[in-house]
């Protein structure tokens, strides 16, 4: 859990709170308030500037409802489910899997079956959480997690919302492909709602009906792609590989990415490649490196289809807790990102499931001739001899010629048809080799999926970010966001209220450096001290306050800026000021900026 | 019908396309590829920055699932509903009113009663569109275009795909106020997806199943907040207001929003105020002023709850057919937003059916001293005289204290209980006035509603923007979009792809605008003139080419650059184009521009 602070002021500050409260509340729905909406479309913003633009990949925007036959072939209809147990006495809804976990010492009971489970519950006498009534006896079913509709009146189809936002990117390949004019390797992205009826949400963000995915979807060549690995080789991270998680005293290893991949702690370069963007990413957005890591999927956890599989995760437990987070095992940790190489998996099973074609035609450098076995048998022999057996005969000859052309060397051949084995003179097949020119060939991409979970990334930069500290004698509360990603560039108080020129001033600062392109918020609203505490409670790294002292002697027109982290204040000429700010939102370090300008000692921000 | 030149294009260059095509495609859904997909975001950008950031309203994100009660609430439930008519041959649905419009002079068939809608199919001999079987007989239903769905397991609650993303701000007031600290007026604002589960969806984006809206809602008390109508009154629109549709030959009328609030021809100035925002809004982005207009609804189209709704409506047609838009009744006009003043409905309507409070504290200017009427009745002498009926005589003399004080002037008063008069003597009631002081009042803000559609937007964007001309004698395609919203800022080519030195200098130029936040498509595939060609289409303003000459002689390195729509070129130094792109991206002037640098004769476009 997030710790209660920083929910109360996700609630208070308007980030983000429990959907439809009026109603009761709605479990596992969550509304971004206006802060909330501004932080994540800046986390938003920022992965689209990495993972899309900097990548040169494309970006596409598909329904979030799909229908049934596609979730058919991506496997969702049968096996997207969790464990299911109903009280018998209060109607409650639990997760079996979970309850046995808690109630034992399983660490994955959802890889077990069914019946064993039931079993646990009774062998470890479970009660109902709600209302204590025992669950020994209670059936134990697998409930799909994705939410169901109808499209189209009665006798229309049955649609789904989309448990991940990647199928909206597999469906449409063979479009795809053609925007990228057939060359691999190229990437696809999307960033939008996906859903998963949770059977017991819980936990804030970290559990959601309704979240938001950014997805990267890049398709190889397995034989010929390679990422650009030097890019990231250097970059350090922290890596919990499946071993350690299964050895008694496992430990972190720190490494950097091009080890990593050398050594083969991390199987795939792609992934790789993909970790390490991942790592400078989120450190630039503001996420502590200290609290994070990327831990391998155990192998109970992986898909059968993944080679490899690696999460990344973010200790988000309380602060005060300081939970040692340089061992395994302290702190609170949650899955951020998933980084996964689904091999030909997704495409594979599409191409299976609909009319579409979902290859590439992978040109040769040079065009190939091969040689090329075939059959042309003699009827007229084959005919009176097998009677109606006579084609699958000739189809089996030909199956042969494919396979193991040597075996026409002899004088007979011998096939198998309907179980029963047949034999010819080799003569009647009319065996022979052709040359044949290939240009090239149709193959399946490899798809390589790096998946961030957007909520989940909010809810971390606001854990990493909540601070307590004292200022000028009296405890206050901020959050340290990068200003990459905090709602508010900036904030203007006109001092006091009932002198024009002064607010003049405060309102065409503000609207100048709306026009420069930051976003401004406005506050005459209370003493300078509670418009300070407000600003630093949503994180907004500068507060420009004008005052009378400002707009004397004949020097420009000067206002007060103050810091957040530090709350230190000076006092810089208006006309610098959309300058200078730009540079510091930008990364401007802000001890080399205040140096030139004269310090205001105050104390005004406390009272 | 938008044109099939735009669809085409919009399918071939990655604008939109239906989507799941693989598996047959699923009508009413729509995928927007890369390049729509940043059109549209520009879109969304773009309205942001006008409707909440420069309007000083506050943001916000809310689920698309909503639970059941909330459209109990809303009216959803009951009256979001078209009519539907199944053919009895063929399985076909179809919408009924739709079918009778289309064969007779009717034009609003959805307001008749459903009897009379059956009894026109038979009138009409109306067939099915599909099978051709008649569809006399044929029952009509009213079906509710909201997407049904099941929250939680089994015994969990029924939700709905919200039909409008309002209703994710409405049901969130009670704390939204908080954040806006329970001031009037104040404007939410959310952009989003929306469901309406169409019977028979057709034309392209324009009636989807899912779809994205830009939606403000406006409280104000009504009685005292007036919108900032000034900045608008200057602006010029075309308005068709209800008695000019209901008029033998009505015309549109020009004027003023200044004007048309005077006049009365727009009944509310927040109405006329949003108007006027959106006319110069639309008109930022690109959208043809002489191929838009404001509609009036008909009293027939007015929600009951709706004092006044215009709709914004854009011409998509044929740019072929050359449609007389200067009055009514030329073109194919579709509707992309609407304007409604929605009283207290929707905030009352909540407060009926949930627990919440949806009003707002108004303080007086000063307290108000006023009388209260009461009666503190006699019960003893009420008891005997009407026994299980005293508390109701108690009550109604109750309310008619504080209803008619006078009354209790007589000697008796007389009050209504079950149907009968019942007369008692006035002293039995203990009739007094007190004096109360009131700080202020509960109040229900009244809710102005700029409602946007997205995609509809997009469609009327490539509509006015598709241009067919020829350059150099070659026909060429290009789309006219406003640099704000086309999906790239400017593509780079390198002429060749042989030379380190040239394609060296090509990356960086790349990457220097980018580092300066323009979005830079980069192509080295296929001919120059292709290359042009590819980028006209989808709109890109500027195209950048580095060539040998660039790189020649002592001077600065310098490359080719085409303005879009004249494709007229200059070579600029390398040094200068990113501060000169970016002031042409701002709206500065071509020509002025071009006339500081040397002209390049080339027919390279074409080639």
């Amino acid at each position: 859990m997030a710790s209660e602070e920083v929910i109360e002021l996700a609630k208070r500050r308007g980030f983000y709170f429990g959907s439809n409260g009026a109603y009761g509340g709605t479990a596992g729905f969550y509304t971004f308030g206006p802060q909330g909406s501004a932080l994540k479309r800046n986390v938003e913003d920022a992965w689209r500037d990495r993972f899309t633009v900097r990548e040169g990949n494309q970006e596409i925007q598909a329904p979030a409802v799909m229908p049934e036959p596609v979730f058919e072939a991506s496997g969702h209809l049968d096996t997207f489910a969790d464990m299911l147990v109903e009280c018998g006495e209060c109607g409650e809804s639990h997760r079996a899997d979970h309850l046995v976990e808690d109630a034992s010492s399983i660490e994955d009971a959802e890889a077990l079956p069914i019946s064993e489970v039931e079993m646990l519950i009774r062998d470890h006498d479970i009660a109902c959480p709600a209302c204590g009534s025992p669950l020994a006896g209670e059936g134990v079913e697998e409930f799909n997690l994705m939410f169901k509709t109808n499209i189209g009146p009665g006798s229309g189809q049955t649609g789904y919302l989309r448990p991940e936002t990647a199928q909206g990117i597999f469906v449409e390949f063979p479009r795809l492909k053609e925007y990228a004019r057939g060359q691999l390797p190229f990437g696809v992205t999307q960033i939008g709602p996906a859903y998963r009826n949770e059977i017991a949400p819980r936990g804030g963000l970290r559990r959601l009906r309704e979240f938001t995915q950014a997805e990267l979807e890049q398709f190889i060549d397995p034989e010929e792609d390679e990422p650009d690995l030097e890019a990231v080789e250097d970059v350090e991270v922290l890596l919990y590989p499946a071993e350690e998680q299964e050895a008694e005293n496992g430990s972190y290893v720190e490494t950097t990415i091009g080890e990593a991949v050398e050594e083969g702690i991390v199987g795939s370069a792609w992934i790789g490649y993909y970790l390490g963007l991942a790592q400078e990413w989120y450190e630039r957005i503001g996420v502590d490196v200290d609290r994070f890591r990327f831990r391998q999927h155990l192998p109970g956890e992986l898909a059968h289809y993944s080679a490899d599989c690696w999460d990344a995760e973010s200790e988000v437990g309380d602060a005060d807790a300081d939970a040692d987070t340089t061992t395994p095992g302290g702190g609170d940790w949650i899955e951020i990102a998933g980084f996964s190489y689904r091999s030909d998996y997704d495409l594979s099973k599409h191409a299976e499931y609909s009319d579409d074609r979902f290859t590439v035609f992978k040109e040769y450098d040079e065009p190939k001739t091969v040689e090329r076995a075939t059959v042309d048998p003699d009827m007229a022999t084959l005919g009176p001899k097998f009677g109606g057996d006579a084609a699958a005969v000739a189809d089996a000859l030909e199956t042969l010629a494919e396979r193991d052309p040597d075996a026409f060397e002899a004088d007979a051949v011998s096939v198998e048809v309907d179980g029963e084995t047949v034999t010819v003179d080799t003569d009647v097949a009319n065996f022979s080799v052709e040359e044949v020119t290939e240009n090239g060939e149709h193959i399946t991409p490899h798809v390589v999926e790096p998946s961030f979970g957007v909520g989940r990334t909010v809810q971390t930069l606001l854990a990493h970010g909540y601070t307590e500290d004292v200022v000028s004698g009296e405890a206050r509360t901020y959050l340290d966001l990068d200003p990459e990603v905090a709602p508010t560039d900036a904030a203007v108080f006109p001092l006091v209220t009932n002198d024009d020129e002064l607010v003049g001033l405060a309102e065409d600062v503000a609207d100048d450096l709306r026009s420069r392109g930051l976003t401004v918020a406005y506050d005459d609203s209370g003493s300078i001290g509670r418009r300070y505490r407000r600003q630093d409670e949503v994180g907004t790294p500068f507060c420009l306050t004008v005052d009378k002292t400002g707009l004397e002697g004949d020097g420009p027109d000067t206002v007060t800026v103050r810091e957040r982290d530090s709350a230190a204040q000076v006092r810089v000429p208006v006309d610098e000021l959309a300058d200078e700010l730009t540079a510091l939102l930008a990364g401007g370090d802000f001890a080399a900026f205040a140096d030139q300008y004269e310090t205001v000692e105050t104390d005004l921000e406390t009272q």
